[in-house]
Parts: structure tokens; C-alpha cells; sequence
């Protein structure tokens, strides 16, 4: 939108997934993200859900970056009429962000506004953060689960898809109580060369990989969850539109080195989630391709095919 | 609004000007204020005016509680339609905070919504901080300028009130343009036995004071703007109710123990700033006085009179 500026030398800022703030051998980790009710709340979806999402959109960027959150705070619209009722339960979603990942919440703000509007600010501390940049030509490219559910989700609740009754509730799960796996991101903070959150959809999170590091994504497989190629079957959708082009995905991409890769999954594995190998990251500055048999498709930022190459 | 939670030790939080997290032997101070624009912006308020106003909002806390702001963030909605020229005035508008305080805008994040939405969070570090709670009764009522001059500009602004050509110059730019006074605020960090900045108005400002240190307060006199009596005259306003029940002040009222007003005043003054002494504590727990000559009126949390006693 044209309103960054320069950040001064020894912060991270502008451009990352959270700033860092110096401060006496260390970083104090901020990270502020804004859920807006007519965009970023589909029908269905309750005030608690929707406080709880709004924390979670902050959590998944620091468990992409490696540090512990310590707490929150929240500044909130409300439209004019809004009751006591959904009150309480704006407030019982932010409780749940409190026990899902042990936060806790030390302010916030409240106004009147035309639409629901939650802004969640995020504090941590942290001494390394890992960065949208590191990753060199022969690392690993890595994600911590698969993709699709959250689209599959959004097009059941907004567009009435049909599915399947247990990957229904897993879909619709996904999108109501997004669940960013921060134990898995502070395990892997010392293997990433490189990492973000996937918020704004694979394809979109590899591009911008790409660029930061000077580097390019060879994909050997799509990372697709299981359901959601007979769901796209079902509803006469694109596989490849689901898996690399949606959003609300919570999931971090990032890359290892070769020699620690192995290394890496353990961890990912002890903490209670899991590490897949997608890809290899290349010398090809910004191409990012899928690589299917003997096909090799050229992935668009937008999560499209474009020319081959 | 019913939202907070309970504040962990050590911990400054829910309750006061802004939030303060332990790390390592001092405080990580944290603000979040958003600024709506249906609310907060009134006509013949641009972009830029705005986009400062939210930060100076901001500031105006660690202005009051003695802390230096580090820097800034900001999460932004804007409405479809939006131009690059409201965007571009927004910038201008966080650069012109930057420079009048010494901040550095390190982040944000930019989103669609129903109307505009300017979320600020800001970020300072400091070993104390002046809190809300902390008065003596015999302690004297202080604040760093008089009141009525926003009040008056929003009555200009709003409702079309009649004003002299240089107040109203002066009324307009305290609503667009409104300056909290930083350095002063941290020249007297050391002085103030309590404090708050006064955007909710002084008669709110004094209650919450009040009843924060369980005290009570007398005012000698009602700190008013040069020119505001006029006004008020001039519109058939109430002036007691212009200086003790506007809002979008952005002044700071505070306490400091007798013995070191003095000291406290020519700390101000060498700041470029000012301190005015305005009355007392007492130990009459929530009692707010305005006493004038012989007559004693009962201020409420609202700022018009009550009973009196």
C-alpha cells in the first residue's frame, strides 16, 4: 500500500512477518495484525471464534520466526448495538488464545466502529529470529503440515460446497479454530535458514521465499492434505488452486540445510508435530516451479500456472 | 467493556495508560489506540491529520507515564476505493509523527474494511514508570496546560459554533494537530507521584485518579485555555463544562508532593513545557471539588455538577 518506510539499521521491520526492536542484546519481537469482521470473519463463524482467530493470526507469524510469545494485547471496534453477550464471548475467545498457547493477555482498547474490527498486538523476546531471507541454493524446502483444509473450508461455509461428513468438520474446523503449532516453530527456530507463515497462501509464501533469499523453489510434490483431492473432485474445483492459492493457512514454510534435515524432523517430531520435505530451493532467482513426473509447471505468484519453463 | 483479564505479577497492565512486560531488570511499555474514523476523524480532518493523530494519541500515554517511545506500528483499514493519494497522505501523516517525536515506524499491516481504521502500537523501554495509582492525600494537583481548546475546535468543527479569528486558528489546530508535549512528560517523570494523560477529558481523568490512589481532589480553579471564556460566552456555552468534560486532550494530569513543586515546575519550564498547580489531593476517597471563592461544587465523572458538599 505504499506506507512502508526505511527501517533503521539493527531492526528488523518492514517487510518480515514482525518487527524487532533492539534492546541491550536482545530483540523484543512485535508483531500487530488486524482481523476485520465483513473480510476476515465468514458467517458461521462467533465472536469467541473470531477473538481467538485474531490471536492466532499473531501466533502463527511468531511460531514462523521461532520466538516465544510472552503476551498480548487487543484494541477493538464494535458496532453500536453490539450486547453484553457477544462481549463475554470476545471475551472467552481471547481466554482460549491464553491457554492454547500459554499467553497472556496485559491490555487493550476499546471503541465503536461501523464493523467488528480486532487488532491483535503481540510481544516477545528473543535473542534470533529467523528471517524471510537465509535460504541458499540446495536447501531444503520444508513445511510444517500439509495444505488445503482452510480453502476447502471457506468454500463450504461461503459457497456451499460439498464434502465428505469427517473432512467437513475437519475443513470447517480448520477455518473456525485456526491452531498455528508454536511448540513446532520454537523446536525448529535452530534448524530454518529461512522461514514465514503461510498466511497469504503457498504460492504467494514461496514467492516471497524466493525473493528475499535471491533464490528459486523446485516443488517435488504438492503438499495436500488428505480429503482435499476428492473434495476439489467432488465440487469440480482446482487441486492446485486449493493447495497453493488459498489463504487462512497456518502453516510454516521455510527451508534447512540438506545436512540437517533429519536432524530438523526429529525435533519437529518430538515437540508433537511434523516436518515434510516439498522441494529443494535453487540458483534460479524467483522461478518457483512444480515438478509432477516428467511435467514441470511454472507456479505464478498468485498460485496459477503460468508459461512453462 | 467487560473484556479484561487478570494482570500476572510483575506485570503493569489492564487499567492503565499502557501495558509494561519484565524483561530483564526493566520494562518493555506498550500502548495500542486505535483511532476509527466515523468517531475520531471529524470532517475537515484529512488523511494525514489522521494517520498523526493516531500516533500522537499514543505518545500522549508515554508522554504521561515518563516513558520514551522507541517506536511504532501500525495496522491500517482502509475502505474499497481508497486512492493512492489518501494512501500516500497516510505516510506522510506517520512521518510527520516520526519527526515531531524522534520515532521510528518499524511495521504494520494494511487491510480492507468498512470504514478507516488506524490502529497504533508503540513500543518503549524504561526502568519506571509513573502509574495512575501512587498519590498522597496533601500531594498538589498538577497538569502540564489548561483545557477547552479541543472541545472548542470540535464545536467549531461539528456544530458550527462562532469564534474569534485567532482562537479559532488556535481551536482548529488543537483537534487536527494535536501535540502532547513528550519531552515534558519526561523531564518530570522523576517528580510525578501518579499520573494519566487526559484524552477522556479532565473531570474523567481526576475520578480515575482519585480513585486510583484512594484519594479525593480540591481544585482552586478550572485550568482554562486563554480565549475559551469567550468562546463559551460568545455560543452560550458552559465553560466548566468545555474545560472539565471535553476529551481529546492531550494533557497531563498528575500529582507531585509539595516539597517538590518548585523543582518540578522549572523541569517543565526547561523542557520547553509548562506545569500549572490546579488544587490538591485530599483523603476524601473519590470526592472531586471545584472550589470557587466561597462556593464548593461537586464534580462528576462526567464533569457537570452535582450535589454539592
Amino acid at each position: 500500500m505504499g506506507i512502508a518506510q526505511e527501517v533503521p539499521r539493527g531492526y528488523l521491520g518492514i517487510g518480515d512477518d514482525v518487527a524487532a526492536i533492539p534492546i541491550g542484546g536482545r530483540y523484543a519481537v512485535l508483531k500487530v495484525d488486524m482481523l476485520v469482521g465483513s473480510t476476515d470473519v465468514p458467517r458461521g463463524m462467533n465472536y469467541r471464534q473470531a477473538a481467538r482467530k485474531a490471536v492466532a493470526m499473531c501466533v502463527s507469524d511468531f511460531a514462523a520466526k521461532g520466538v516465544r510469545p510472552d503476551s498480548f494485547m487487543v484494541s477493538i471496534g464494535v458496532e453500536r448495538g453490539t450486547n453484553q453477550k457477544q462481549v463475554d464471548q470476545l471475551a472467552a475467545g481471547f481466554r482460549d488464545a491464553e491457554e492454547a498457547w500459554g499467553l497472556r493477555m496485559v491490555g487493550g482498547d476499546t471503541n465503536e466502529a461501523k464493523e467488528l474490527v480486532v487488532d491483535c498486538v503481540m510481544i516477545g523476546f528473543a535473542t534470533r529470529i529467523v528471517e524471510r531471507k537465509g535460504a541458499r541454493a540446495g536447501d531444503i524446502l520444508v513445511v510444517t503440515g500439509p495444505f488445503g483444509c482452510p480453502p476447502a473450508g471457506l468454500k463450504i461455509m461461503m459457497e456451499r460446497a460439498r464434502a465428505a461428513k469427517a473432512f467437513m468438520a475437519k475443513a470447517l474446523d480448520s477455518v473456525r479454530m485456526p491452531t498455528p503449532n508454536l511448540e513446532v516453530g520454537l523446536a525448529l527456530s535452530s534448524y530454518l535458514t529461512s522461514s514465514m507463515d503461510s498466511s497469504d497462501g503457498l504460492a504467494r509464501c514461496l514467492h516471497v521465499l524466493a525473493e528475499e533469499s535471491q533464490i528459486g523453489f523446485d516443488l517435488d510434490r504438492m503438499p495436500v492434505a488428505e480429503g482435499v483431492a476428492d473434495f476439489a473432485d467432488e465440487n469440480g474445483l482446482s487441486l492446485q488452486e486449493l493447495v497453493m492459492a488459498g489463504g487462512e493457512e497456518y502453516v510454516i514454510v521455510g527451508t534447512v540445510s540438506q545436512r540437517r534435515l533429519r536432524a530438523a524432523m526429529a525435533a519437529a517430531k518430538a515437540a508433537g508435530g511434523e516436518l515434510m520435505a516439498s522441494g529443494r530451493a535453487t540458483s534460479k532467482k524467483g522461478r518457483v516451479r512444480l515438478l509432477e513426473g516428467k511435467s514441470r509447471k511454472s507456479i505464478g505468484d498468485d498460485g496459477w500456472t503460468h508459461l512453462a519453463s
